[in-house]
């Protein structure tokens, strides 16, 4: 039988690898393995498999003899290729040992540099590179890293021991050091170790060599790295590969670079190379910052490198080179690539390549570009945008050049950066709105009543609350710039004062708001305008026409309808009703209502509302002409209506002739200890028949109407809350009826659909009944999540931070759909009811119809269209596409 | 093609039905057919099928020609046996006109006796009775009978005509009317009809006929009837069959009779034939009551008809007969009959028989009497017992003949009845029980912390609340008399004044409450003692070998542990450790654990609570020697066990040295929008460890300490509202590791099962996964139904009655499980998490784990086992034998 492989080459003579073999080599060994087959310059080395980690692990934390004579082999093949030979005091061979999983993870012990290195050989790197300070300085360094992280030494006690050296010296930089201080360093190392740990450092370069090989496979079963697992979901026997790479220095002197290069322009996405260098120096040293990079040409300049001198400059050849090197690179990939260099005596040597990070508006104009220059099929281009960043485009963001002092982090509630001055109430950010003024709205939290406040304000800041509060949602839906849950905050309305860190604000006091990172920030930071190319549009275009899923976007009122149509939205999947009932000369009606003693009173203060009802639908379905319009009928309990601060109950009995005593009376009956499960949606519409019959007559009044303007009306009643078949086909029956009597009152018919929400566990069970009813099933996600999951959205954030960091959630499933269960759910009623009922038109109308990996579910289950905030409709166009793109229509 | 049978005659020269024919000829008209076929002298008749009905009902409200020609035969064919003729003057044929449906259905048109009857066949009834004043009044009882159902007249405008004749001839007594008197009242009648209708009163036999039979079939669709299909689920073409049977009267003089009489002692059960009868009167008369009923026998005597002479002596050969048809018509129907008979002119007839209804005793003497005559096999016996009417046996009763005044009607929440001495706090009812007295314990609605008080007390009532409020759910639990939600009571607790119907009550006054009724009644009403006879050990034996199912009880402490092994319960479906919580020494550790500024201030007070939870353990270990019991761990939010009343806010800031305002501030932070959907159950666990671990400890030091004794010690460690398999997994790990603690500080192991409530539907979806850690699932019915149907049982009360008188819910589903939508979820999990874990044991635990319905469920969805509260474990065993007995083990 032959002996199992557990070790691969990469060298321009012998490469055994390649970039599919990330499971066997790891992302990094597979690339290096790649780069090699290309012909690119890259230190010659070898990979040792993950096969070999786990064998590690299930072998008593062994090393296998069989790796082990493989790793001794590819050592002479390597000696062989570079000329130098691995513990030599003449042409000493060094390497750099690094893991590398099949994933990217932190938490494993990462990288020690120049092993090998010993007494002996370090007088070999001193007379080789003519440099015994370099030399000694590179001995010291590895003996750092490696009593870090092989031996685990806690490294401060080297720290000091340097710091005390410098102090006898007399030194104040580390550059002060001389060879012979860096010599009498290592003596004082290697002494810290033997006492700290009783065993002397290794200098025989086989066991360093070992011992490194041992801890990098034992790190992948570290606490940190097991969390990490655990987290995101990656098995534990996968094992991490060990890449032993021939060391190059790019700070051999001046002949000698390090560098990083961009095959494009990474903010703004044009073709143009771009990169920065750093001249006798090592890769940290760019990291560090202590000195200022050069650009590698004209393109890359800026500000702060103006005055340097280019690399096309200082190395003419070089820099030609490794424009051959970005040029094949980016062809190969077929992305834009992010590469670091080093240049040893002249000679280029590639390090790493991988797909560059980019803005947003970088990553749609490469992708356009890279299908203009027939690179990338406009299929793969789609699939090279993380659709959440789009969000980036739509809003306007903090300059990045911009000083900012944070005061606190909150939930990133809803994207967007706004500045403006502190208002504690609705009605004072309404009345400096009117005055021209820009008003950042703090809250404890928000409520309805606040609406008016909230469209006022430039930004909203809420204490309290989560991703799906009040303030979150409603500030979403109309792109607004929203903080949420800012613990730090104390917020006290009565005296008007905002207390963070010891520090108050007042009202007038300004402040910022990066809604996409969740951060407040002191004053005015200033901010870009959002803005899209004409890249974005010809993008967008392509996703549109390789969806199979529809995307509408939930709009409550004329103005939402307009912003979702120009932001590609194909219908409206929500409207709430509700919403249109907070309006102050619309409140009083409302509860007028609740307070009537019988069905005709009750009919009274309907009537009023109408007119208003009526006004909305018609300009909603003048905003969607030729578009669907789905609204849903009044869904909250009604207490929710009833006026909470003293001067509005005052108000509201001095209205209604009744006592403050009545009204404090009926609040406590309409009181529920579970609103979330009480006496809401449909089950309104059964007790009160007249509250869904006068909003259905609105409807279609307002419909008949615009249809009289030649305005191709479609609207789409829902019924919320429904648990029973019977609760629905009673309701439709009451619906029917009123659409009877508009009808001919009107002389003129209009065609109109019923359907229901699907949001309690028991509606979902029953589809099949419910779609021989229903014409549509919209799935409200958030009452499905909350009902599913016995978890309320108001009160989950006291623990659901705790379940996400202990991973017993992955994810927030308010935000990101939970696919088992309420996806379960979804699938099951989604096929019953289709099954049922061939004509049955299904949507999501929760907050995850604006959530990529939930529109891919969607795709997935077979649904009809999602449905999301007006902003979110274009994240929802491409997830989509990418959706089909992945899993076929 | 011959034509289709529409009528079907029963008499002893012909018969063409029988009693499995009830889908055509209604139950009414199969049984007489039946009692024809037997040979036994039923008054000859026809039944016009119930496909005549839904012909009528298609056919524009026509008669057919078939089915009139149909009549028309079986008419003469009639008038042939008896030799009467219908309209005739001589010797006239009088027909009774009944509806007869498949199922019993009040709400649609009764009967109309006499049919036949005009001005000249009066004169031939007078003449062939020889009682004038004998045919003319049943010609005016006829027309009467027939303007109120058939012509649909308000019948007080005759009833006011006959009262005026009265006043005028000075007259008291109907029976002071002479025949002369009669004959003028039927032409009153005759003129009030013509008036009011503008059309005569039909004289003509065949006329008075057809639109008799019109009526009884377009009654079928009247409101009344419909409104009843709907709410019990008949189907509306069913339709109604119309027996036309001839009359006999048992008013002709004084060797005729009417009576009615039970084949065994409907009171006891005992063999003994028993009933009652009058002379000269119509079964009306026995009804109205004007004249006290003579018994058929000496069994049949009691203190109000002593004095009068039996049916045995007075016509002996009459009452031989009806001896001869009692015992066929039991021997044929194989249960105890309630017959009614007629004797004209010393010829006895047979109206009807039927199953007689029974206590509960009597039920089940009855139905083990009929096992040992060999007239039933056991299986038999036991379906003829409705397994709710065992409540009446295991709970005292009010005395049926005493006298009481109803007060108010609540919800009947838990069975059985008591008095006792009105308080309005808990404390004062252990206060005077103590004392020695009996109290009747009275709350607006109660909380945990009124249990000493409810243990206290004799009986319980609330104003607020449902069937499953707190007060129904605790009392049934202890077996305590409950009316629930009794909304006409209002109570005033500050002034300890309960109001009704404005009469006041105060303490210290008496009530008495039937909890099986939901009565509320002023002052002592006796009540009779619950006592068990041999026949019902010897029935519920029977029970027990057949079914499928175990039973098990939920029991929170030793002495429910105790009762409930008493009544047959085989282990503990539930023990809620919380409950163990509220006793006043244990609440204030509980208070200071929620206090606890950190986990080793919690650690301290959670230590103070072990010893008492672990003495429960242990007792409740003894009491289920060799039986399993199902423990689980803490499950109300932590807000639940905060004091409410100020000064034990007081007290508890005295005894944890902190401000009012900061129990205050506490309670504040642990409000929740739903606590139903919030930090409860499991997550508990997951934030607070600590708290899990002392209670697996207590019940594992428990176990140890019943063990060493030679107690079998089985607990089952339950973990609430789990949602995902990592909390389970989670939680598991913690507890196995107190358990590795616990055994080896004792030297000694314990075996153990750890398991989840099934209660979201989340956990149902996931049960393939939960099964891999769980060795049980107990479905939670209450809460699972909560969370399916988005419900609040605590808000649901609302509008939950409307629902279920709407027809949009056959029951409220926290009483009667929701089998389609929950049992979905538990069928579904059951069967999945069954495949998945061969060796998985399943089991409901919910309120509905003691209701029938919901055990025949149980029992098909492949549960191993139900509990229930203990007072219902009988109730349960029944059940689960029936459902066996129906669906095969």
């Amino acid at each position: 039988m032959a002996t199992k492989k557990w070790v691969y080459r990469f060298s321009a003579e012998q490469t055994e690898g390649n970039r599919s073999m990330k499971d066997l080599l790891g992302g990094k060994g597979a690339n290096l393995a790649e780069m090699a087959s290309l012909g690119l310059r890259v230190p010659p080395g070898f990979t040792i498999s993950t096969e070999a980690c786990i064998d590690y692990q299930n072998n008593k934390k062994v090393i296998n003899e069989d790796v082990k004579t493989q790793v001794l082999e590819s050592l002479k093949f390597i000696e062989k290729i570079t000329q130098k030979k691995f513990g030599d005091s003449v042409a000493p061979l060094l390497f750099s040992v690094r893991s590398g999983a099949r994933a990217s993870m932190p938490g494993m012990m990462d990288t020690v540099l120049n092993l090998g290195l010993n007494d002996k050989t370090v007088e070999g790197l001193a007379h080789v590179t003519n440099n015994p300070r370099f030399a000694w300085d590179s001995y010291r360094r590895f003996i750092q890293m490696y009593a870090n992280v092989v031996i685990g030494l806690n490294i401060s006690l080297l720290e000091a021991c340097m710091e005390d050296l410098k102090e006898a010296r007399g030194y104040h930089l580390d550059t002060d050091l001389q060879a012979a201080d860096l010599k009498e360093l290592v003596g004082h190392y290697k002494r810290i170790i033997l006492e700290e740990t009783g065993k002397a450092f290794p200098t025989d370069p086989m066991e360093q060599l070992w011992m490194a090989v041992g801890a990098v496979f034992g790190s992948w079963n570290n606490a940190r790295a097991i969390k990490y697992r655990n987290l995101h979901n990656i098995p534990h026997n996968w094992g991490t590969a060990v890449n032993i790479q021939s060391m190059v220095f790019g700070n051999l002197g001046e002949d000698s670079a390090t560098g990083v290069c961009f095959t494009r322009d990474p903010g703004t996405g044009l073709k143009r190379f771009f990169g920065e260098y750093l001249l006798n120096a090592q890769g940290e040293d760019v990291v560090a910052g202590i000195r200022t990079p050069g650009p590698i040409n004209n393109f890359s300049k800026n500000d702060a490198n103006r005055s340097l001198k280019t690399l096309e400059e200082v190395m003419p050849v070089v820099y030609a080179e490794l424009c051959d090197v970005y040029q094949k690179l980016e062809h190969h990939y077929r992305d834009m690539q992010d590469i670091e260099f080093t240049v040893e005596k002249q000679k280029l040597y590639i390090l790493q390549t991988r797909n560059g990070k980019r803005t947003a508006n970088a990553g749609i104009q490469i992708a356009v570009d890279l299908v203009k220059e027939k690179i990338l099929s406009e299929k793969e281009a789609l699939m090279r945008v993380n659709p959440e960043d789009l969000n980036q485009l739509l809003h306007p963001r903090l300059d990045p050049n911009a000083k900012k002092e944070v005061l606190a982090n909150g939930l990133p509630a809803s994207p967007g950066a706004a500045s403006g001055e502190i208002v504690f109430t609705a009605d004072q950010a309404v009345k400096l709105h009117e005055a021209g003024r820009k008003v950042m709205l703090v809250r404890q939290e928000t409520s309805p009543e606040d609406i008016a406040g909230m469209v006022a304000a430039e930004g909203i800041i809420t204490a309290r609350g989560g991703m799906t509060s009040h303030a979150a949602v409603v500030a979403r839906g109309m792109g607004k710039p929203c903080v949420a849950g800012c613990s730090a905050l104390k917020v006290d309305h009565e005296n008007k004062i905002l207390t963070v860190k010891d520090r108050e604000y007042k009202e007038g006091d300004f402040l910022t708001i990066d809604g996409a990172t969740g951060e407040v920030m002191d004053g005015v930071v200033p901010t870009l305008e959002a803005k899209v190319s004409d890249s974005f549009g010809e993008f967008m275009k392509w996703a549109d026409a390789v969806r199979r899923l529809k995307v509408r976007a939930n709009a409550d009122n004329p103005q939402d309808a307009f912003i979702a149509r120009k932001f590609g939205a194909q219908g409206i999947g929500l409207c709430r009703t509700e919403h249109m009932f907070f309006d102050p000369e619309r409140i009083l009606a409302v509860r007028e209502m609740i307070f009537a003693k019988n069905k005709s009173e009750r009919e009274r203060a309907l009537a009023k509302l109408l007119p208003f009802q009526r006004d909305d639908f018609f300009g909603i379905f003048k905003a969607m002409d030729g578009l669907p319009s789905n609204i849903r009928l009044l869904d909250p309990p009604l207490h929710e209506f009833l006026p909470n601060e003293l001067h509005e109950k005052e108000e509201l009995a001095r209205s209604l002739h009744v006592s403050l005593l009545e009204i404090d009376e009926r609040a406590k009956q309409l009181h529920e200890f579970n609103p979330m499960l009480g006496h809401r949606g449909c089950r309104l519409g059964i007790t009160f028949p007249e509250i869904y019959k006068v909003q259905v007559r609105a409807i279609l009044e307002a419909g008949i109407m615009a249809q009289s303007q030649g305005v191709k009306v479609h609207p789409e009643i829902m019924i919320p809350l429904v648990a029973t078949i019977k609760e629905l086909s009673l309701l439709k029956q009451d619906l029917e009826e009123v659409a009877k009597q508009v009808f001919e009152e009107k002389k003129q018919t209009l065609q109109y659909k019923v359907g229901t929400m699907i949001e309690l566990p028991r509606a979902a069970i029953m589809a099949g009944e419910l779609s021989q009813v229903a014409e549509f099933f919209s799935y409200g996600t958030n009452d499905l999540t909350q009902t599913t999951f016995g978890l309320s959205r108001d009160d989950a954030g006291k623990f659901l931070g705790e379940y996400v960091a202990k991973g017993i959630l992955d994810a927030d499933p308010f935000i990101t759909l939970d696919q088992s269960g309420v996806g379960f759910l979804i699938e099951y009623s989604n096929r019953i009811g289709k099954e049922k009922n061939s004509k049955l038109h299904t949507g999501i109308c929760g907050e995850h119809g604006g959530e990529s990996r939930s529109i891919q579910f969607c795709h997935k289950a077979g649904l009809d269209y999602v449905s999301c905030s007006p902003f979110r409709v274009p994240i929802a166009r491409l997830a989509a596409a990418q959706a089909a793109i992945e899993n076929g229509k």
